[in-house]
């Protein structure tokens, strides 16, 4: 690999959107290959054993683009650790969206109360809590499951009544905790962040993961001298599903129009 | 096969529970093989190749057990109609949950307008007018995608003030059409019957795919002599996936605790 070759990103379906549309954003020079499994999306109501399989066929069908490394933007995935992922393909780097989430929220927290909301997956699996905790173990940790904020985002109700009032629901508990620091543990939230902004008022820092993750990816690419500088390279976005409905929902996340789809079965993966 | 046969039942995940605790309540003669695709749920966003694809895989399975009949208890495999499956197992009856509801919803209109609420692949399908057009031309049919209703359910949220506010903003429309007839064109809907028919008030007939369908199904078992009226047999519930999370939604689905779960991978099938 070298400083011309893409930078991967893969998630579920297409919540991972958001990080390779702020890697693209801060990163303009890097040709981006984006692979979203909306034929088996969601990952978060699934077993690990499911969720590590499907993972590991993606990773193999990213690296047959020779990726500077590979970004995991999906939470269900990152929660079950890079490890199983770096031990199957060792010449690669993976970055995950829940290690930059994890640094920022530890650095920031000043009161050492730190909230979660995410997936009912992610939540179970405990991975946050255990990461902060190695850090910091003076931190204390609330988290919750939020199981219809997806499927808001996907349906474009990113600040209504409805959907202010469901945020309310879910975080009302762990506001009442007097957390300072919230991370937006799925990469659908952060097209939710006015509404929970609303929520939360402007004393609680939000730790949104497209951010942390695509300035962890920048460096990464300094300190080993892959930065591209060169022109811009059009995005390709490979999905295992193409839908009419799902296209509409797609440019909800990326309002991008010069970016190629193209399918691949998960059979060919 | 013969009246010790079981009945099967297949859906893209848990709504068709709906359709198979319904069965077990009017058929408790009938053993239950049910198949939820859990590992490729939902299939409402998917391509029609792929959705078909599945199908012929599922009902592939089901076969093995020699089942009196096959209950398409997915509105998404539905909308495709039954013809691809009747061709590729010939020796075997489908009945799925569009036809039912159809023949239920013309016989009961009085004004001839007709409200259907569904996923956006059923109602993108645009099955339910065909159908219902080729039994009564003259029917006026209003169609309204309702794309959070399924996480709604799967949430437990059958009837509070959120829930209602999005019945609401989905129906309001088809009711003011005066329809006085309303399908719930997905097996997650009749959980929420509660919480709709405080929308539609009592005027609007709900037309119940559960109901509709499990009626059809003791019809062809008493027609054709194969309906077994000895003791209850125990339900066995397939699924490609389990998770806890997946166990406790299931559980609003059909709170009775006496049936056997399994797993199956996809690639069994």
């Amino acid at each position: 690999m070298n400083k011309k070759s893409p930078v991967a990103v893969f998630d579920s379906g297409i919540g991972g959107l958001t990080v390779a549309k702020r890697l693209n954003q801060i990163l303009p020079g890097e040709k981006i290959i984006y692979f979203g499994d909306t034929a088996r999306v969601p990952y978060g109501t699934k077993s690990r054993d499911t969720i590590k399989q499907y993972a590991l066929q993606i990773a193999g069908f990213l690296i047959r683009f020779k990726p500077k490394l590979i970004v995991i933007a999906c939470h269900s995935v990152s929660s079950l650790g890079k490890a199983f992922l770096e031990k199957k393909f060792p010449d690669y780097t993976f970055i995950d969206v829940i290690g930059p989430s994890v640094e920022e929220a530890t650095e920031k927290t000043k009161n050492k109360k730190i909230g979660i909301i995410g997936t009912p997956a992610t939540i179970s699996s405990g991975m946050y809590p255990e990461m902060i905790e190695r850090i910091d173990s003076g931190i204390k940790v609330y988290q919750k499951p939020c199981p219809l904020l997806v499927p808001l985002v996907e349906e474009g109700w990113f600040d209504n009544d409805v959907t202010r009032s469901i945020v309310k629901y879910y975080i009302q508990g762990v506001l009442d905790k007097q957390i300072d620091t919230l991370i937006l543990g799925c990469t659908h939230y952060p097209l939710l962040k006015k509404a929970i902004r609303k929520i939360t008022g402007l004393a609680v820092h939000l730790v949104d993961a497209s951010d942390a993750t695509s300035v962890k990816v920048k460096d990464f690419l300094v300190v080993n001298g892959l930065l591209n500088t060169k022109k811009a390279k059009t995005p390709v976005i490979y999905f295992s599903d193409v839908s009419e409905y799902r296209n509409q929902v797609m440019h909800r996340f990326w309002n991008k129009m010069d970016f190629l789809i193209k399918k691949i079965d998960t059979g060919e993966l």
